[in-house]
């Protein structure tokens, strides 16, 4: 099943993604769940299931914007150098603990919807990464038991502002410009995907392939983050891990390769989705 | 004047601190402004100014729990090794611009709440710092125009778990334990200081002074974290920005001195107050 959060007439909603259109759910739940990261309950999504059996659809796909997958994340750790290719190709050294850093909700974007390169920056840059989107509350997760806090997955571009990543050692500045992280096009709920099935992940730039790798090559896979994250604060629904990007980064290319105005940027996760942006100025 | 959020019997609100008491607002303002942070515009406090006078006061010191001056802020910026005797203690390169990384408000607790050792690490550190609090929206702010942004001051324990924080270069995971980062008592308003005026940091350990500096030594002064702070995202009320730590951490002493369960930990500020917290383990 497929989640999105979008924008209809105004209105900011959530519901259920098809081929054939969308079914709201802000109208059948909004009491109880007024957005897309309170209801990823397995309670919740047990209910939403059978509407994606029956309900009738509600609007085209035309007629709503997509906003990104979960709008007002509570929290955002995205994981540097976790692909050994990429690892290799930024010189970064081995690590016994993933590298967390942090995103705001106010950095994200949605899929078709403006990657923002800023007047301060001519290295805006991708990363193509998986998204995995927390279903349920808490704190010093095992390793073990972490697949069934994991709601789902979507596809994520970590756009990032290199030079302003780089001003000191703290990534945040470079990785928290507005509308540079595009989250989308939905959520692919958990049951879609064997836990740990092994998934690749493309990115193209104006077409042209720029990054492909497989989770195979995770230095620390989706548990262990889990894990990790969850031993210093609780991880909550709607909270995300964005969980690193293979090699290929335009940063590292010989020569470097940054996104200009116009330029078309696709993320292909396999049975995730693709996720598409146009680069603008703002 | 001098504004809280607190707990009574179970609600959480916001209100006037008084040598005499707490003045509740939450009453008076709910349905316009349901929390602290969205009573920052200059419209709300000149409102608030006049309860300060006037108002009856509605309840005891005892009788209200703090919680952390803004419980909920949009976005906590933290600067690193902003004072020169700071930097060159952690032996950090100086740089052209301040190193920046963020807490999420779980990690926060409040004036005489437990500050908490987590069980994983024996390496929990005391940062005094000045906190300010942003009062109005705006991006790319430019430093001339800064202080009109600041709805006013506080102080800040940026509590930090020292392993945590080394498992790789970014420091996230080591500043975001939860009750790690203490936040209080209360926000100084803008207009009880001149703007720029020097101000002193003191932290004591069980009565003993640890750190002591005064903000002449701030590498990026406030208008310069304002301006580089803004340009990568909209600085909304409520923002936080913890301003950096003066010299005398306890990881940088020989031998290095941790919190442990029991101390009495203490920020004092010229001019802002003295918030107390003392250390438990969770």
């Amino acid at each position: 099943m497929k989640l999105v959060s979008f924008n209809y007439a105004g209105t900011d909603s959530f519901g259920i993604y098809t081929d054939h259109g969308i079914i709201d759910l802000l109208t059948k739940f909004g009491q109880r769940y007024p957005d897309l990261k309170s209801a990823l309950s397995a309670e919740a999504l047990d209910e939403i299931r059978k509407y994606a059996q029956s309900a009738p659809i509600s609007y085209s796909h035309a007629e709503v914007t997509l906003l990104p997958v979960i709008p007002n994340p509570g929290k955002i750790f995205c994981i540097g150098h976790n692909y050994e290719a990429h690892r290799v190709e930024t010189n970064r050294a081995k690590t016994d603990h993933p590298s967390v850093f942090m995103r705001y909700p106010e950095s994200q974007t949605a899929h078709l919807q403006p990657l923002l390169k800023p007047f301060e920056s001519d290295m805006l840059d991708y990363e193509g990464e998986i998204a995995i989107v927390i279903g349920k509350s808490g704190r010093r997760i095992k390793q073990n038991e972490a697949w069934d806090y994991v709601a789902g997955y979507s596809c994520y571009n970590d756009g990032s502002v290199r030079d302003w990543q780089w001003h000191t050692q703290q990534f945040g500045p470079g990785k928290n410009f507005a509308s540079t992280g595009s989250f989308g096009p939905y959520l692919v709920t958990r049951d879609e995907i064997a836990d740990g099935e092994i998934i690749t992940v493309t990115t193209r730039l104006n077409d042209q392939i720029m990054q492909q790798g497989d989770t195979s090559q995770m230095l620390f896979p989706i548990p262990e983050l889990i894990e990790y994250c969850s031993t210093f604060l609780t991880l909550n629904p709607g909270d995300v891990i964005v969980t690193g990007t293979p090699s290929g980064v335009g940063a590292k290319r010989n020569p470097p390769i940054f996104m200009k105005e116009g330029d078309h940027i696709e993320i292909n996760i396999d049975k995730i989705g693709v996720l598409r942006n146009t680069v603008a100025i703002g």
